[in-house]
C-alpha cells in the first residue's frame, strides 16, 4: 500500500502552495534574458578578502567553540556587538539580552509568525509589501488587512480607518508589518512623521509594530531617518534586521531586538526550531563588526549600487513612455514602476521574456491580489553595462503593450 | 501604556516553557564538577586541519557562490553527494531530488511538526525518546502516544495494542517518530526483525515513519544493522540524520530523506521558514565528503567515544551497586541507567551536585512523566581521565541515596 499522505499533512500543508512568482524566476535564468526580476546583492559586494581575514581569526582564536553546539540566543559577542552598534549607529536603547540572532531575516518574520499567529488571525501590512513576509505568515494560516503605501509609506488615513472598523467588529490585528526604510519592492522611504504616527497609533491600540530593516544601512544620499525602534520606549517594536545585504547572504544571519519578554519567548521557539544558528558563522560576522571592516564595505556597498540605481533611472528617463510613473529610491535595491492602468504586468511578462528582458510582476506583492499595472526592478544585480539595454527592452515591451490588444484580457485578470 | 502581550501572543506561544533541563544543565557548568549531563560530541572529534583545507577549497573554487543565496531544497552538490553515499553505506535506494539539506537534526524534526501536526494531533514514540523531539512536536501542540522502549527497540507488542485502541476511538496517529540506531537517551540498537515488524505494522495503518538516525555513523562493534528506510519501498519512512555528530555540530547542517511529494512539501515550508541553509557551510561539507575525509574522521570519532564507553562501564561495573542496571551501547554517545524503584533520580540530583557529578533525570526523556528512577550518562564529552572519578562519586551518591530518606517524597514526584 502506498502512503496516502493527504490524511496525514496538517492543515497548513495544504495551504502551502509552489510560489507562482518562483517558477516565473526560473523562466528568467535562459541565456540572454537580462533580468531586473531577482533580489540578490550583488557578488561585487561580498567583501571576499575580508572574510578570508575574519576566518583566519576564527581559526586562530575560537574555533573549537565555533564547530560546537551555540547558545539559542546567539553568539554573546556578536550580539554584544551588535546591541554596541545600534545604540551608537541607529540611537536604539538595546543591550545584549534585548537581541537574538536569527537564520537570516527569514527566521525572525518566522518567529513573529509562530508567536503571535493563530490560525485566522489578522495582520496589517502596507500593499504592496515584502512577498516572503507575506508567505511566512500565510503559512500560519493569517489574514493580512493590507493598507495602501504611498510615497511618505504607508497611509495613516487607510490605517486609521481600518484599524477602527476591525476594533468595532472585535478584530485584535496581532501587529503591524512595515519595511519603512527604502521598502521591498517599492523603494519608499517612510518619513520621520509618518513613523511618529504609526508609533501613536499603534500606541493607541496597544499593537505591537514589526520594523523589517534589512536596506537600512544601504543608503545613497539625504538625511538618515531614525528607526521606529528607536523611538520606542514602550516594547511596542520588534526590529529585525539582516547581514545578507551587508556582508553576505550565504551566512544566513540575521537578528531581531525586542523587549526582554518577547526576545525570551522567540528563543524558546527557536529551541525548538533548529537549537541554535550556525556558531561558525556568527564568529565570522562577529570579526567583520569588530575589525572594523563593516563600516569600509558598506561605504564600497553604497558606491556599487548608488551607480547602478542612477544609471537605471538615467535610462528609465530616457527610454521608458511618459505614461509611466516610477519611484526614486534614496537606497535598498528596488523601484516600483507603475505602468498605465490598461497595462496587466502579469500579461506583458511573456511578451518580456520574448525581448530577452524580465521583472517581477507587481499583483504578487499585493496580499489583495491587485497591483495589475505594477512591477518590480532590482538595480543591484545587474552589471552595469547592460542595465540601459535592458531598460530600452523594456521600454519597448512597454510601448508595443501599449499599442497593444491585451486591454480587454488584463480585466479579466485582475480580479484574479 | 505598555503593550499587553498575552492579548497578542499566539496560543502555541503561551505552552512554550523553558525547558526545565536546561535550567538544571546551567547549574553542571559550575567549577569542579564532572558533568555526564550534556549532550555535546567532544571537540577532540572536530577535525579541524580538515575543516580549514576544506574552506580553502571552498575560496578557490565556490566562494562567490558560497556567499550567495542558495536553493531551498539544499546545495545540488552536497545533496547529490549525500545520495551517493546513503546508497553506497546505507543501500537506501535514493536520489539528490529524495533530500533536502536542513539546519541540523532539529530543523528537520521542526519540518515534521510543520507539516504533520495539527494541534491536538496525535503521534507515537518510544519512552524514553529523544527530549528535543518531544519539543518540537510539543511546539506545534500535539499529543504523545508513548510506547515502551525494551533491549531491543520499541516494544511491538504495545504498540500494536495502542494502534488498534486509537484505530478504535477514530484517532489517525500521524507518524511513528524512533530513533532506532544507539537511541539518544537509551543507547539502544533496535534489532533488525524489529524494524522490520515497524514497518510491517506502519504498513498495516498506512502510517509513516520518522527514522531519527544522528548517531547511525558511530558504531564502535558488532554489525551494522540496515536503517528502517533502506527497507522501504513505499515512501514510507522519513530519514533524519545530521553532521553535528561527523563534521561539527557548529555548521548547523543536517538533512532529510523522504519521498519526493514529502520532500517538495518540506521545501515550502522551509522556503517560508529561512528560504535556504547557510550555503558557505553546505560547501565545506561537500568538500568533507567529496575530499574523503569523512571516512578517515568517523574512524577516529569511533575509536575516541569507544574507549570513553569503554572507561565508562568498566567503572560503572567497579563501583556501581549490584542493584542498578545498565545498558551496554554498541555505538552512539549515551548510556541509560535504571535505579533501584525506591530512588528518585530528580530527588538524587541535589545531592549528585554537592558531590560534583551531573546527569540528566530519566523522567524528562518520558513523555508521559514517568521514569523517575532513570538516568541518561553521556561518555562523549568528559575527558578520558575523569570518566572514573565521575562514575566513583556517582557510585557514592546512589549508594547514599539507597540508605538515605527519600524514599516517601519520591512517590510523590512520582506522580508529576
Amino acid at each position: 500500500m502506498v502512503v496516502n499522505l493527504d490524511r496525514l499533512f496538517a492543515n497548513r500543508t495544504k495551504l502551502l502552495k509552489s510560489s507562482e512568482i518562483r517558477e516565473l524566476l526560473k523562466l528568467t535564468h535562459a541565456p540572454g534574458i537580462i533580468s531586473f526580476a531577482g533580489g540578490l546583492p550583488n557578488p561585487q559586494a561580498f567583501p571576499v578578502e575580508v572574510i578570508n581575514k575574519c576566518i583566519d581569526k576564527v581559526f586562530d582564536e575560537h574555533i573549537l567553540r565555533a564547530l560546537q553546539y551555540g547558545t539559542t540566543e546567539g553568539l554573546p559577542l556578536l550580539r554584544g556587538a551588535l546591541a554596541e552598534r545600534m545604540k551608537q549607529r541607529k540611537g536604539m536603547d538595546c543591550e545584549m539580552h534585548d537581541i537574538i540572532i536569527t537564520n537570516g531575516a527569514q527566521q525572525a518574520l518566522t518567529l513573529v509568525a509562530f508567536c503571535f499567529l493563530n490560525p485566522g488571525d489578522t495582520y496589517i501590512s502596507s500593499k504592496p509589501t515584502y512577498l516572503a513576509a507575506i508567505q511566512s505568515f500565510a503559512a500560519f494560516e493569517a489574514n493580512c488587512e493590507s493598507i495602501p503605501l504611498n510615497a511618505k509609506g504607508m497611509d495613516i488615513d487607510s490605517l486609521r480607518r481600518n484599524l477602527k472598523r476591525l476594533h468595532n467588529t472585535g478584530v485584535v490585528p496581532k501587529f503591524i508589518y512595515t519595511v519603512p526604510t527604502f521598502q521591498n519592492p517599492a523603494g519608499v522611504l517612510m518619513s520621520l512623521d509618518r513613523r511618529k504616527e504609526l508609533l501613536e497609533i499603534a500606541s493607541d491600540y496597544d499593537l505591537i509594530i514589526i520594523e523589517d530593516d534589512p536596506y537600512g544601512e544601504i543608503f545613497f544620499e539625504g538625511e538618515e531617518i531614525p528607526s521606529i525602534k528607536s523611538m520606542d520606549t514602550k516594547g511596542r517594536v520588534v526590529y529585525i534586521s539582516t547581514f545578507s545585504k551587508i556582508l553576505a547572504p550565504g551566512f544566513r544571519l540575521g537578528w531581531i531586538i525586542a523587549s526582554e519578554e518577547i526576545i525570551n519567548k522567540f528563543a524558546l521557539a527557536k529551541q525548538s526550531m533548529d537549537l541554535c544558528s550556525n556558531v561558525f558563522s556568527q564568529y565570522v560576522a562577529y570579526e567583520y563588526i569588530n575589525g572594523g571592516y563593516l563600516d569600509l564595505q558598506l561605504e564600497k556597498i553604497r558606491a556599487l549600487y548608488k551607480n547602478k540605481r542612477n544609471i537605471m533611472l538615467e535610462s528609465i528617463e530616457e527610454y521608458f513612455p511618459r505614461e509611466v510613473k516610477w519611484t526614486i529610491p534614496q537606497g535598498g535595491m528596488f523601484l516600483w514602476i507603475t505602468l498605465p492602468k490598461s497595462i496587466d504586468a502579469r500579461l506583458m511578462f511573456k511578451r518580456a521574456l520574448e525581448k530577452k528582458v524580465a521583472y517581477v510582476i507587481g499583483d504578487a506583492f499585493h496580499p489583495d491580489g491587485k497591483g495589475h499595472n505594477t512591477m518590480r526592478l532590482n538595480f543591484s544585480y545587474s552589471e552595469d553595462d547592460v542595465i540601459e539595454e535592458g531598460i530600452k527592452r523594456l521600454a519597448e515591451v512597454i510601448q508595443e503593450e501599449m499599442e497593444g490588444p491585451y486591454e480587454e484580457e488584463s480585466h479579466v485578470a485582475d480580479g484574479v
